[in-house]
């Protein structure tokens, strides 16, 4: 009998070299965001399905491994549907498991509480260059913190992480969903077809204000409407401070928290911030997610074109789901997306012990074989990775191997001391 | 809509609290191994149903968590039985994957390959207190050493990593599956029913000598092979050397390098071990599974009467599963049980970092936040743990309630500095 030897279809396995990184970015992570008074928890990689399909997912819903009902449960022929086969899945976010958490858990936990949770999830996605079926999530998030100390203290953290990992010139770019739909608001836009105007505004860094225009028009939207909001945006362009720009302009459409709260926490970022990074406040920044309530942010690498990670605040979610809203602000990090640029550019892990390789002569006396062991034992102690391993004939050849997997060092140990040299 | 609460049925919550120790057991385990060169690897909780259920699991094959297939694999009306709705299933331990890993990457990795593999496992076992359906399995193993090089590191690395977690007075019990069999032989049973005698001779910690020959007569062995049998016990116990004793009584019936070997493995162990315990040769010790071929070996703590943990040589595994032998030996530690034992005894991470609380006055000014965010930067690049929360009307019961969550010291910024004290 012989096993299929490669993974199963859309996942990987993760290889010494890889692996190194993946537990140093996870040590500096769970490390620094101690530091900041975030408290690491788990929660099961599976989850009952009728939580994973309660709506609250997405797209995602539709990508679940399910898995099979065991024992009496299963009833083949009377199973009329999927539905009737399966009483669990794999999670495939951290959000629905730490609202589940919380809210199963409340009366154990401080307020606020401030979590980081670290796991894999689960996508049956159609598998694609870089992104896999099983892939490792970092969330990290604030429940029950209602002021923008939540949002202060999540970028705080979050950058200090990123600044630690060794990334520099990097944007967190913020924005406010209630300051998105002021705008949308007071250029005439109707409420209920604010998502669709965000969907279009979303492309701007692609296609710019000319073609964000041009998509607007085709979808009918009043041209008052639209002209009202093009010129929003050109007086942001001309705008020495834009959060002014829009304070002024939007008196009387927008809530009058909005804009103070936003320059405050980008005002105390930007005074005790320990990474090099700058706080971007980007009106155009929209995020997907229809939870959010407040503010919005992303982690952008300008010189890559990309976008590693971000969040915001979803005060409403919580609630959905128990029946009491809580406040509640959370940031995810792309973890797997930050471990590609860190392979790509061949990271080094800095303070990484010296690979030491002992090796042996066969048959080695029982008094030299100790006396390796013990040496070895000395080093250790002093935090050396040392591989003892048998001298083969060819010790040249074996050198050159244990050298292409990082051993710098060589000890050899022979059965007669003064063959040594 | 509202979620139920409570984890699938099974499987269990992380909490903070035992979240931290979680960390920092894997945090020693994986140093303290990378010092002895072994290296992490990680493969994915998912695999192939085929490579699941091929005959090396056996019981636990009855207990995995079967993937339902997904979009037009999934023929519902056509399935006549179970195997034909699933491709996937959960993995029950790292070993199976281990080898599947192996076989495909052997090309890449050095020799001997020493690896560790921390990950959970499921088992849909009947839950019962403190054993879960989700649970980590931590295995470590070198494969492509044929000598006791392989025994020795194993047992150093492991008993290191216990010793700086702890334990102490601790013992490792050994034994040889071709010294077991070679004592059956030499007793006069026949090569089939030794498996059958092993299982009685397993129970020798509970029902003693005289138990097992009680056992061994119900199973109509001849006589005189149990009274051989047994007498050889009863030689050891008087034998003040039972290695020497077994080498003399059962030379001709032994493999010549069995004894030997045996004896330098506890001796190398002995010499140059760093933490406080007892190599224990154990003629008695049988180890389960049928794969092992040579050294056996269990973690025995003798205070709480359990054992944390075992493994031995499995020369024949590699082979089964890719049709070529590769010499391989390994060590499981029991990870859930360590944990289980440190929550018991109320452990104390050492080293663990302070945890203040900053206490803020509501509507704090800009200047005063910004000092309270400058002084918090300063603790945590310290290493502190600083949660910095709004302070409640309740300033007592607040910072009450935070003690219970650990946090000894208290800082509080008020608007007007002058109020403080």
């Amino acid at each position: 009998m012989t096993l299929k030897k490669t993974p199963a279809n859309g996942m990987k396995d993760v290889m010494p070299s890889e692996m190194e990184i993946r537990d140093y970015l996870v040590s500096v992570i769970k490390k620094t965001y101690a530091e900041f008074g975030f408290q690491s928890i788990e929660t099961p990689c599976v989850e009952n399905i009728e939580n994973l399909m309660s709506k609250q997912g997405g797209e995602n819903e539709k990508l679940i491994f399910k898995i099979l009902k065991r024992g009496e449960k299963l009833n083949l022929e009377e199973a009329k549907s999927e539905n009737d086969l399966v009483d669990l899945g794999l999670r495939y976010d951290l959000t629905v498991p730490l609202v589940r958490f919380f809210s199963n858990h409340e009366n154990e936990l401080p307020t606020p509480f401030k979590t980081l949770q670290m796991g894999n999830v689960w996508r049956a996605d159609r598998p694609q260059k870089g992104r896999y079926r099983q892939f490792m999530q970092c969330d990290i998030d604030i429940i029950g913190e209602p002021s923008n100390l939540a949002e202060i203290e999540l970028i705080l953290a979050t950058t200090t992480t990123l600044g630690r990992i060794g990334f520099e010139n990097f944007q967190i770019r913020i924005n406010e969903r209630r300051l998105l739909k002021a705008m949308a608001r007071y250029s005439g836009f109707a409420e209920e077809s604010f998502d669709e105007v965000f969907v279009i505004l979303d492309k701007m860094d692609k296609i710019g204000l000319d073609g964000v225009r041009k998509e607007l028009m085709k979808e009918d939207f009043a041209v008052e409407a639209i002209d009202r909001y093009i010129s929003l945006f050109e007086g942001l362009k001309d705008a020495s401070d834009p959060l002014a720009y829009l304070e002024e302009t939007l008196r009387g459409s927008i809530e009058e928290d909005v804009i103070p709260n936003l320059r405050e926490t980008i005002d105390m970022v930007e005074q005790t911030k320990t990474a090099k990074f700058d706080m971007v406040f980007d009106p155009t920044i929209v995020r997907g997610m229809s939870y959010y309530t407040g503010t919005i942010f992303e982690i952008s690498m300008p010189q890559l074109g990309i976008s590693c990670g971000g969040g915001g605040r979803y005060d409403n979610m919580v609630g959905r789901f128990t029946g009491r809203d809580v406040p509640a602000c959370g940031f995810s990090i792309g973890f797997e997306r930050i471990l590609l640029i860190l392979m790509e550019q061949h990271f080094q892990i800095p303070g990484r012990s010296e690979m030491v390789a002992y090796l042996l002569e066969k048959d080695l006396p029982a008094q030299r074989l100790s006396m390796a062991l013990s040496d070895a034992r000395k080093e250790r102690e002093d935090g050396k990775h040392v591989l003892i391993v048998r001298m083969n004939k060819n010790k040249k050849f074996q050198k050159q191997q244990l050298s292409e997997h990082g051993y710098t060092r060589f000890v050899e140990f022979y059965a007669h001391p003064i063959t040594e040299d």
